[in-house]
């Protein structure tokens, strides 16, 4: 009998440092909606993302003649290609290309994790993919949700919660941490209708009041690609 | 009609920066002990209690003639005169004394936030006259959770989620953040049964281990007492 993992549930990179350790998968998670724009970017085809922390970072890398996509508080900048919208990454355009990609979160939480054993991206958009994949590596994993500017979300960390059941329901190798029960517990009282129930979240007021209700949705919509885009160096590529 | 006040809850002291703010009431939550402890100490006729982080600063005391209070790991530290139990603070012995305190985690969330507006102390043992308390000061709430050595622990959060959501029922001037939300979502699902619901919280089960379970019950009895402990300089003391 192997030694049992662990999963837990990192609710704010700031909060990283305490979860730390070398040998676990770190999964990051923006569900509003970085990582659910990876996901369908891999799945429409572009070949890598390279994901940055600072405006300056994307700036440069557009100077260089790279598509680049960038978003701060739910709006894109101007001068780039690309915002932080799902539907943006289903065009043609996009396929074989290189991205950069710079958002509020989600990129501050692929740098904060970049030297775990592993990082990879989950979203609604891959889960059962990922949760398939998650089950088989006998690894520690651990759930690190973007948050909003370094606080609590309340989309990833449902996401987080559906992920870390759906780990411990079909395996009894995991130990949870009290974040991965917490979030299990918050998931678990929404699984009827996260949509309803995300209504008064922070950060779906802020996209509602941008217009953006339809990308609320697709965000919450589970299981539209098998990809799952994982880091190697500073890119993101598609798991072969 | 007065500016809308926010609520939230902050589920770890390292996560604390990320949402200090001046004109905030920081209510410190360490349910399984020291909060409950300390309640019940000033319910017992304790005069001041003294939180230090450290347990050098505990042991300085100590040699100063002070009656000291100082656990790690759930165990009460050799040469002091109290752990962390709430059954330590109820004797005869206590009333009108001074009794130093350090813990592995309530008395490090209070050193984080000691700046704050205002510092006070919340359990299970004295929520409802925290909460009519609260909602009357027309200040913004933090519910600063102290976690298990930074990380989440689930009996905080549940706490800090009843009393947000007794809050936000009882007056229509709070806005809720979204650690607030996750929480009063996660206290929703537990209500009726939190002893149960709490059985596979890691912190439960270390202190089932060392034979504790008197202590977890008491821990999450509500409204033992109407005395809420206020911090005033390095004293905590009973408000008056």
């Amino acid at each position: 009998m192997s030694k049992k993992l662990t999963i837990d549930v990192c609710v704010s990179p700031y909060l990283y440092p305490v979860y730390h350790r070398e040998d676990t998968i770190v999964v990051i998670i923006d569900i509003l909606r970085a990582t659910s724009a990876m996901c369908t970017a891999f799945h429409h085809g572009v070949d890598k993302m390279i994901p940055v922390a600072t405006i300056e970072e994307a700036m440069d890398y557009k100077q260089q003649g790279f598509l680049v996509g960038a978003e701060r508080n739910g709006i894109q900048l101007e001068g780039v290609d690309f915002g932080n919208s799902p539907y943006s990454y289903m065009s043609e355009k996009i396929k074989g290309k290189t991205i950069v990609l710079s958002t509020t979160n989600g990129t501050q939480a692929i740098e904060v994790s970049k030297h775990a054993y592993k990082v990879v991206i989950g979203s609604f958009v891959n889960m059962t993919a990922l949760c398939k994949w998650l089950q088989v590596q006998n690894k520690n994993i651990l759930l690190l949700c973007s948050g909003w500017k370094n606080r609590v979300s309340l989309e990833d960390t449902l996401f987080a919660g559906a992920v870390a059941e759906q780990l411990v329901k079909n395996g009894d190798n995991f130990k949870t941490g009290d974040g991965a029960l917490s979030a299990s517990y918050l998931f678990e009282s929404a699984r009827h209708n996260p949509y309803k129930y995300m209504r008064n979240a922070s950060h779906a007021e802020r996209l509602a009041a941008l217009g953006l209700k339809e990308d609320i949705r697709y965000c919450l919509t589970p299981d539209q690609t098998n990809v799952i885009p994982v880091l190697e160096g500073k890119y993101l590529v598609k798991m072969s």
